[in-house]
């Protein structure tokens, strides 16, 4: 029989209807002569009342059944869900399927293993939260694909057989079987592909695209990540910011709610390491950074003195909440991840100075720092000192763990920003030489147009990161449409003429055939949802995920294959 | 500067505004004192007058350029576009970037070979004719997916690193680097996953996707195609059918304006095999094929009487055209190439009859010919004798070329169908067993429930193809969610259990927790779009596709790469 409603529909208004309803036996509850049962899908829960004589057949949770009967109005409403006036009087009960006794409960607060539930996860993904994840992730989805197809954006597809390109993150590679002994690249991202299309004069493209990247997994990486990834033409820094920024509003109305006011702050690079020591700040909070070498230019600390005369920089933030014992060992620890091994700490309250040195601070130095941070209440100051970059970078995750701390994080709110003026390149200690810090086809800034190449410290990047709560959400640059430019590129991160020619002939050639100005973005899809179901990470907005090791522990992907397999590849292990 | 306009935008009302322009420069035609240049973007062309102390610069076809300039009214206006009606007073012109020659003219209809469309795909992509294949294509998967979201439908991503399962077609693989000499098998299908969502009770998914499948490549085959996946709980072949043909009405209507009658014409498999000789028949035009056994059985031509002494079929049809001498040549290669030897033919003409067989054919013969065809005007009769599924496929496919011959196809016209009731199973002549025809998650119609394992050549499947034009654009399956009937499944395609185990067991054990019924389809967006664009083979709606050696000539992709990444991948080539 076809159901007539979902289990999510069913109201007042619906009493005395016949109804037929399928789905899953949530919870039995038996009390006398009647078996009240609720019965579940994705769009709701709706109770059942059984008679001992249409309950014929011995049900289970999970058992998935289909019913027909009468809407009836409950006595004792439930309020709290959506069907919550009414109840269903069964006549007719049939099993659909019987169900084994599931691993875990179906219900949000489990307490199983992630493992646990990736073997599983197709009873995982019954949980209401997790269908709630998936559910908006496609929201956003869609959002996404009619927002830029009201704004003339295409929607093309990219290959996922690319050519490997040695430069960057590690590739995956599939072995051709058609053209032995050769490999195709999966895409790290379709950045060449889309700089085509505006040569090809396709003026505006998009795309919801999986990209992938052989790296160490972490808790937010996966080996394949899914980004919405555009290119506009005649269009500069600006242009993308707009379109992004009235994406976003779009997004947070349509997905939370919430009215975002535009245009998004911007801050520049520089700033944002000094200010809040990260180019991906936390604005939910302040807890802004201080350089203190001028504060503690005579102090007697031995090794805020140590730094100040090495050059390096005193760095510090106060914390409104007099941490505690336990705090502080567990921000020296996050000091310490982040290569800086002394925190020091000074706790102000009720007047009264304690703490790691506060014993060797004078009068005007305490003077000094109530000033410096326009403190009002009482708290902790917490400090490291070291070189510039280094104190910075450590003391941006000290801000962002005692925040968590200090409870100043407001989780329902959505703070976003764009992180600007990004520097060109960076010194690559490895390779001794400067490399693009995007990637090498980002244009420079027009200041620094002439000089880029002869004084690369000083050169900035038509770059731009959108932030949102932290995490980088997204990124993009304006590109070298100029080959004169790109020529100059190519030689200030030393790349060899063969190299250039080998990776990349094909890709500048193109340059020379008539091209746009264009500039454009990615956007991390993964990572958004993640924000925007408040979830703890990236697997939980995933149907499938891999787990640290990149296993797959439902059907245990990655597996060996057949010898004959690997013969066809003309491949082998290595012994 | 910013665009004010786009170049297929300035009508007559526009006259006299100021306008900014940017665009490709795709014609120039000096007239005295004044150049005319047609200006081009994606949005159309554009009219620029110049006069000699505005073109300061030389510029050449495909220079990108921005001009200011006032809209006036053209003295000869152009009907066949859209800014016909005005033209651009140049004031004043800037080269944004120059451009080489090109390998080719930028234009609808050229010459140059396929390799070298493909190399230079980005100026390739420049012809109208090719960026209307991709806007086509982004408003079709835009049309899909607002129908599915509209439909509660949920968009849920699968992942591209999943299983090898060596059963079907062969799987391209990709080692893992973090799982060493195990490899990830890129799907040929989301099918196991998409019916995992149904047991999660997800309900409706979809999803458009990119499958991989490591076939030898033909016309019609890419090594990655794109795919609209889709799946329904508590749903049977009904409701698959009822959802899909309101997604291709809605197709038919917004990109060709058709309106497409509801419900389409359903055909069972035999029967399509028997009439039309292939199980996806182009029912743009009639041409019925025939069994003439009993209309021949007193025949005196050779090789008809053997075949219907062997119990073979006589086969055949009638064309409305007196076939040519080379006509009935490239219909003979057509039989051969469908392992048939000899194409028979008799043709009719005003009363006289003439042909390969036309004097062994007696008058009784010839009446009942006329009859069986109800032949109204001259024509050719086609006859194969063979065994009669070689016979039916041979024919079908002259069938087909016969139609193209005889001018019996309207180009314009879209015809669909279902083709339905398909065998459970097909013979394996090299495994010598009975093997799953769809996939083995196949659902057995209600009427061979009881015998389909033991009476194997009777029993049907439900599953169903929507046919186009000629090509299968889409199939699908009601799923067997009965974990009783997937066991007799399998030992009737005789699969051992180890195999089961070790390919399906983490799969089949999921519907112990409690499936619903479901059922599903796939359809292939690359053939839906080659035959909306009226484009000649798939790879005209794919951005960059491979030749038919599976390589992409312009960045030469499959390539080398370097001895370090294979080492780290703990692969080498075989020696």
């Amino acid at each position: 029989m076809k159901r007539t409603h979902t289990c999510g529909q069913l109201q007042i208004a619906n009493v005395g209807q016949e109804v037929v309803l399928q789905g899953w036996v949530n919870k039995i509850r038996k009390m006398g002569a009647l078996t009240f049962v609720d019965l579940r899908d994705r769009y709701g829960i709706t109770q059942l009342v059984l008679s001992d004589a249409v309950q014929n057949e011995d049900i289970k949770p999970e058992y998935v059944i289909e019913i027909t009967g009468k809407v009836i109005e409950r006595k004792s409403k439930n309020a709290n869900i959506a069907t919550g006036a009414i109840e269903i009087e069964v006549q007719h009960l049939t099993v659909i399927n019987k169900a084994d006794l599931t691993p875990f409960e179906i219900k949000d607060d489990i307490t199983a293993q992630e493992d646990t539930r990736l073997k599983y996860r197709y009873l995982d993904l019954r949980r209401p939260v997790m269908q709630n994840n998936l559910i908006t992730r496609s929201k956003v989805n869609n959002i996404m694909r009619n927002y830029f197809n009201d704004h003339d954006f295409i929607e093309i597809e990219t290959p996922v057989f690319a050519k490997s390109t040695p430069e960057g993150a590690r590739d995956f590679l599939v072995p051709s079987r058609l053209n032995e002994n050769k490999f195709y690249a999966l895409p790290q991202s379709p950045q060449l592909f889309k700089q085509l299309f505006m040569i090809a004069g396709l003026d505006r493209y998009f795309q919801i695209v999986k990209c992938f990247r052989d790296e160490d997994l972490r808790i937010d990486r996966q080996p394949e990540f899914t980004q919405l990834d555009l290119e506009m033409s005649f269009a500069t820094q600006e242009d993308v910011i707009e379109m992004i920024e009235g994406l976003m509003a779009q997004i947070l109305k349509k997905i939370k709610g919430i009215d975002l006011a535009l245009p998004l702050q911007r801050i520049d690079y520089t700033k944002a390491i000094e200010m809040y020591g990260s180019d991906k700040p936390d604005l939910r909070f302040e807890l802004v950074i201080q350089t203190l070498n001028e504060q503690f230019k005579q102090t007697e600390i031995p090794f805020f003195k140590t730094a100040i005369d090495n050059g390096d920089a005193v760095r510090g933030i106060f914390v409104p909440k007099v941490l505690t014992k336990k705090d502080l060992e567990a921000l020296t620890e996050t000091a310490k991840q982040n290569r800086v091994n002394i925190l020091a700490f000074a706790k102000w309250s009720q007047n009264e100075w304690s703490g790691s040195i506060a014993s060797k601070l004078n009068d005007a130095e305490k003077a000094t720092l109530l000033k410096t941070f326009a403190v009002k209440a009482e708290g902790t100051f917490l400090f490291v000192a070291d070189k510039y970059a280094l104190a910075s970078q450590a003391m941006g995750a000290i801000r962002n763990h005692a925040a968590k701390l200090a409870d100043l994080i407001d989780e329902q709110q959505f703070k976003l920003l764009w992180v600007v003026k990004f520097p060109l390149f960076e010194w690559s200690e490895e390779e001794e030489r400067f490399v693009a810090a995007h990637h090498p086809f980002t244009m420079p800034t027009s200041d620094c147009l002439a000089s880029f190449d002869t004084d690369k410290a000083s050169a900035f990047a038509n770059a731009y990161d959108i932030v949102m709560n932290g995490f980088e959400i997204g990124g993009g640059s304006q590109r070298i449409t100029d080959p004169e430019i790109q020529e100059r590129m190519f030689q200030a991160v030393e790349m060899p003429q063969d190299v250039i020619e080998r990776n990349f002939g094909w890709f500048i050639k193109a340059y020379n055939y008539g091209a746009p100005y264009h500039s454009g973005c990615a956007l991390g899809i993964d990572r958004i949802c993640m924000l925007l179901s408040h979830a703890e990470n990236i697997r939980e907005v995933i149907a499938f995920p891999k787990n640290s090791s990149g296993v797959d522990p439902m059907s245990n992907a990655p597996d060996f294959v057949d010898a004959k397999q690997l013969a066809e590849l003309n491949i082998q292990h290595k012994k």
